[in-house]
C-alpha cells in the first residue's frame, strides 16, 4: 500500500494550516510547527496542574494539561535532539509559572491519526517549583488549577456540568505516569 | 472573549475536509461527519481489543482503539440520541467483528483542541461476543489484535521498536475503564 502511494500535495491552505491531499485521503498540517508537547506535571500534594482556556475551534472553555507547539520559535530549531524537552519546559513555564528540575518523555502519539499528521509528545516534569503566575503570552488568557489527584473524578464532574470541554490528554498523561515509569520497558 | 468573536467563514476545502478562519484563529473541521466514536473493548480474558493500519497523514502503520466516524451514513441520521451508540457498536463489529451487548459512554473530548472542532466520543463495549471476522469496510485493511492487559506495556513497547505508531487514545480509554466507571460521578 504504501509502496503504491503517490507524493502528498497541497489542496490549499492559510497562515497555520494547510490541506495536502495524497491518493484518496486528506488531511491537515501545521505551517508553523513541527509538533505539540503535553505536560503532566504533579505537585508534591498531589495535585496535577491543568490549565483552562477558551478554545475558538470547539467554542467553550476547555480544561488541559498545560501545552504547547514545538519548532515555532527559533529557539527550537537550534535546540536539536533537546527540543521536545526545551519546548515542554518552556509551555509549563508560560503557561502555569511552574519550572520543573527534570522533563522525561513518556509517549509521543498522534493526535488524530486519520486527520492530521500532529503528533504529541507526552512528558512527565518532575522537581516543580513555582517561580510565576503562568497564564500564557500575550495572546493567551490562561487560568492555572491545581486540581487533587484524590478526587479528580468529583472535581472534573463539577466542571464538565459547568459545560467546560475535558481534554482526554488529560487521562492519557495520568495513566503513562501511572503506570509506564514503573515499567521495565519505559526508559 | 467569545462576544467579540466574529462568525466563522470557510478558508478552502477539498472533498473531507476544510479549513475555518474565525477572528485569528483557523481551524480544520470534518466535511462528511459531526463526530467521532472511539471503543474500548476488553475480552473475558482480560485482553484489549486493538486495530493496526497504515495512516497516510502519518506514513506508518499505528496501533489504535477500534474507532470511526459519526453522523457519515444515513443510519447515523435518523437515530437521533442513540447515534454515538450506534456508530460505536458499528464500528467495533466491522473493524474487530466484535458485537457488543452494551456499550456505554465514557466521554466525549476534543482531539486537538486548538487545531480542529472535532470531538472524540469514548465508548465501553461490554458482553463481547466474536462473530466475525472484523478487518474494517471495503477501503480499509485492519489487523485486529487481542493484546494482554497484564502484560500491555511490553506488547507496545516491542511494536513502538518495530516502527509502529500508538495511539494515546488507548490509555486514555483504560484510564477511565479503571478509575471512572467505579466513580459515584460517572453515569
Amino acid at each position: 500500500m504504501t509502496d503504491a502511494l503517490p507524493p502528498p500535495r497541497e489542496l490549499c491552505g492559510g497562515r497555520f494550516l494547510r490541506l495536502i491531499a495524497q491518493g484518496h485521503w486528506e488531511y491537515a498540517e501545521r505551517t508553523t510547527a513541527t509538533g505539540a508537547v503535553a505536560i503532566v506535571a504533579i505537585t508534591d500534594d498531589r495535585r496535577i496542574v491543568l490549565v483552562e482556556q477558551f478554545r475558538i475551534p470547539l467554542g467553550c472553555r476547555v480544561i488541559e494539561l498545560p501545552a504547547g507547539l514545538t519548532g515555532d520559535v527559533p529557539e527550537d530549531q537550534i535546540a536539536g535532539a533537546d527540543a521536545l524537552a526545551n519546548s515542554a519546559r518552556r509551555e509549563l513555564l508560560e503557561e502555569t509559572g511552574y519550572q520543573a528540575a527534570e522533563m522525561r518523555h513518556l509517549l509521543t502519539g498522534p493526535t488524530s491519526a486519520g486527520m492530521t499528521n500532529e503528533v504529541v509528545s507526552y512528558f512527565h516534569a518532575t522537581g516543580l517549583r513555582k517561580v510565576g503566575s503562568g497564564g500564557g503570552d500575550e495572546h493567551e488568557a490562561i487560568t492555572v488549577h491545581e486540581a487533587p489527584l484524590d478526587g479528580l473524578d468529583a472535581w472534573i464532574a463539577e466542571r464538565q456540568a459547568a459545560g467546560f470541554g475535558i481534554d482526554p490528554k488529560i487521562f492519557t498523561s495520568l495513566w503513562l505516569v501511572r503506570e509506564w515509569i514503573r515499567s521495565p520497558y519505559y526508559n
